[in-house]
């Protein structure tokens, strides 16, 4: 792939960042793409935004996950779009547009990680990089029809990644099929992907129901294969206290946690922002201190139900987002209405850290919707090898 | 002046726009400037933001202010940096630079008319439309050693040019020499610049208290040449609520109505905005309809002050800004402080709606300082002439 051949928007504009991987290793013949939040040695890393790379030196190393892709073989193709300083999740950039969603024309492509989920989807790379704070692998995994892990949060360093909520933070990665994911997945998680294993599965009735019902409908093939395959599914709530008041917690602790990120960048630069990342930020500063405690408290509450429900190997399922992309351009209130009902699905990411996969594989109105898979900490692995074999069975 | 001989960056990038004037008339052979926020015809009309042009139709028409000056015989040199949406008091664009002030190397050239200023300061152009809400032209002509003039609220149509906060919004004119500053006067206020007055000269001891002790000291000579002008000077306070009550009333109105007045373009097209822009506008959104009910009332007691002060023909002198131009690229909190010292002198203005001109003639370490002149409303013509006079007197 050159950045000639990207129609797409997926790829920053200017100067192409390439770089060849190892001459061997278990990725080698792929190619991949590195959101703009990723360290690439030699070259500014932008985050998004104009001003940003102001704030730091040019990069002097590969971030981690760069360099382990690039030692495992695999040959980096670009640096792709993203919303400004991760914060988003549409993946409309005024900067630097809005990626093409192949899969859902007129439509965004989802975000922050929107030229790296892009860029899979349209086969410009085998893989990219994403990171995921508060869905933003997720997300455009769903939108786009995609295989994407948010990872346990913790277990992969984020060396040479710009953070944003550290206490949420991950790195991520998405692949358009099953095998391609299970390699990169593997090299990644320095793991070996297992068998797929028969979980005990939990089918989280309050986060369907929280869904379009025809996205619920539509996944329910989905999660009737799953259940095969595990042997066995039963219904379960995944948040007894309200998916909305998992939502209200995390919307305490991200953008709190987004402010002191950013605070310093912003007192010395006074950046350019799309409105809404700037109103993000503000918000995030006036978070009283007695929500944020409050949140945090519920957090650990939160880690206590999914502890429980993936104890012994179990894994919950979920719609990844309640609906298929929306339509490009909306209005703000119109977009907040959005980016609401998704926070209500994708909080539990943020706010207990487990490994979850979006599964791909259904659509509405021929837009692609994809299915979560949660694990315990520590079981990426074992939701990999059970979300592809799934799809390994259906091809 | 080409936009090719606009080293300073006062003019906008892209395509120069220039309009003949009328082949004769009172300003024949002199050339002015427009600040991007005046419609000039057939050009889209920026207000500073990249995203402003995106919600209205190219203009077919010159706005009144820029048609007053071309049937005068004046011809159109270029549009001029500013601001965005001319939401900022200090000069420094992030989407256009900061354009230079040549009488202050190295510090802002005041905003948010920055390019209007910078370009007659340099000698570009004899004259420049700017704007003035809350000290818009007042500002850079302080900052850059001009004549400024900030007419009487209402007295002047404003068609075709963007709004800000309408109860304070003025069109405002530049000069370099009190000769032009008469001319241009003449014109865009429909009357002869009568012979100077001898006015009742009210000496605001308030004022001159917020200024700097250098500031204060520096324009004493300009003030007691126009006591002797005047024939007599007294001591007098401006605010007896207290200049930063003035100051407090101003943010409470002003921030809210430029919400109202962005509120639809920023919902429809979520712009990208510098941090401190959006910050205002937020915080305009966010200012408590009983904090605006009061500042409402107070502005009432600070119209009858200004009546009171101003009548029988009455003048009031004060510094125009507490200090000359700042340092280029400060931080944001360290901006804050002279934004907020700036709003305790200049709140009088979109407060009271009276006219004001700023008269060049001090300098501080070499940096330019203005003194103000306020007369009754309607006597624009004679603060105009009181102010050239002393300068030609000087002369």
């Amino acid at each position: 792939m050159t950045e000639a051949g990207d129609r797409i928007g997926a790829f920053l504009p200017g100067a192409a960042v390439k770089v060849a991987g190892a001459g061997s290793g278990p990725l080698h013949g792929l190619t991949f793409a590195a959101k703009d939040l990723f360290d690439v040695a030699g070259h500014p890393t932008g985050a998004g935004s104009p001003d940003w790379p102001r704030s730091r030196a040019l990069p002097e190393r590969h971030a981690w996950a760069v360099q382990q892709l690039l030692d495992a073989g695999c040959d980096l193709a670009g640096k792709t779009v993203t919303d400004e300083i991760s914060l988003g999740i549409l993946g409309e950039s005024a900067f630097h547009g809005v990626p093409v969603n192949v899969r859902a024309p007129g439509r965004v492509p989802g975000g922050s990680s929107s030229g790296s989920a892009a860029a899979v989807a349209t086969g410009l790379v085998d893989t990219a990089l994403g990171t995921d704070t508060g869905g933003s692998v997720r997300v455009p995994a769903s939108f786009c029809g995609l295989f994407g892990i948010r990872p346990t949060h913790g277990r992969l360093p984020l060396d040479g990644m710009a953070p944003q909520a550290p206490s949420s933070d991950t790195t991520g990665w998405f692949a358009r099929d099953p095998a391609t994911f299970k390699r990169v997945s593997a090299v990644l998680l320095g793991e070996a992907i297992p068998l797929a294993p028969k979980p005990r599965l939990t089918v989280a009735w309050d986060a369907f129901g929280i869904a379009d019902t025809a996205v619920a409908a539509a996944l329910q093939p989905l999660v009737e294969r799953l259940a095969a395959l595990a042997g066995a599914a039963e219904d379960g709530q995944l948040a007894p206290q309200g998916l909305s008041e998992w939502a209200r917690a995390q919307r305490s602790l991200q953008p709190y946690e987004a402010w002191k990120t950013f605070e310093g960048w912003v007192e010395r630069f006074n950046p350019r922002m799309t409105f809404t990342v700037a109103r993000g930020l503000i918000g995030g500063a006036n978070i009283p201190a007695e929500d944020r405690k409050w949140a945090a408290l519920l957090r650990a509450d939160v880690r206590a139900r999914m502890a429980w429900l993936t104890r012994d190997g179990g894994m919950v399922c979920l719609p990844t987002t309640p609906f298929p992309a929306p339509p490009i351009g909306l209005s703000v209130s119109a977009m907040d209405v959005y980016k609401d009902r998704i926070t209500c699905l994708a909080a539990v990411g943020g706010l207990a850290g487990h490994p979850q996969v979006n599964l791909p594989g259904a659509t509405v109105d021929g837009l692609p919707v994809g299915l979560s898979i949660i694990g315990a900490r520590g079981q990426d692995a074992q939701v990999v090898a059970f979300a592809a074999a799934m799809a390994q069975e259906q091809a």
